[in-house]
């Protein structure tokens, strides 16, 4: 197997997924924090795909960060399988909620032009926008755990 | 290159094609014929994508019977790189735009429980199953260009 960049073990690696952290962390805190999130079945959804991708970037940042400071090598096959399921499920599902959470978005703030309070709506835009850039940062982790696999 | 189930120019990537074009133009079809789909701008990236599946799906089906007809080879390196690129491209939008839909469908049908024309909403739902379908048969097509590129 290759050692290239964003591979288990390494710094951009690290970063990737403390980006996903990140991103994902801020769409639930900017979800959870509006009134009536629990109205809607696509918010509930987008907030529990977040927090899924949370556990899974975390332990991930985790184990990244364990590989640099004893500097081994997490290139086992197995285990990269494993990175490659698990990625591949969190981007499907960030991306599904995601999507799901901006056509309700759009619905209400584009379609019927229903904005009444400004905060709620920046909120649930700002949730959207991170889950999606949590979802930018899952996906080339994702190929780069297929190639690593492939090669 | 390695000739596996799937790639360029085998009866199992002709099948999925075709499987990948029927799924989006009967999404398509479902969608288009009911009464209210403009209202909707998650409905009307529906129609859009899956138009865009159906144009790609239904190309690469033509040039997968003609390499069939020939018996020629399809697996050029440049060749392979641009199905990877289209099938990325259209599996991401199939998904993204198949959530956006059954976001809205879900909240019309479920969390607000609106369904006063049942044809309507049995139309909505149908389209959203084909949509996720289309999906589904174009990821695989995602993954073999990849292994095939990879290898």
């Amino acid at each position: 197997m290759k050692d290239f960049a964003g591979t288990p073990g390494t710094i951009t690696g690290f970063v990737l997924r403390i980006a996903q952290f990140m991103f994902a962390a801020g769409s639930i805190a900017s979800m959870a924090t509006t009134s009536s999130f629990y109205n809607f079945t696509a918010f509930c959804y987008l907030i529990a795909a977040m927090g899924l991708q949370v556990i899974w970037s975390l332990s991930l940042a985790l184990m990244d960060a364990y590989a640099l400071a004893k500097k081994r090598v997490l290139h086992n096959s197995i285990l990269v399988s494993l990175f490659v399921i698990g990625d591949w499920v969190t981007a499907t599902l960030s991306l599904a909620a995601a999507s799901a959470s901006a056509g309700i978005t759009i619905l209400y703030f584009h379609d019927i032009g229903d904005c009444t309070i400004v905060a709620e709506c920046f909120k649930y835009q700002l949730a959207v926008s991170l889950a999606f850039l949590s979802w930018l940062t899952v996906f080339p982790s994702f190929l780069i755990m297929l190639l690593l696999l492939g090669f």
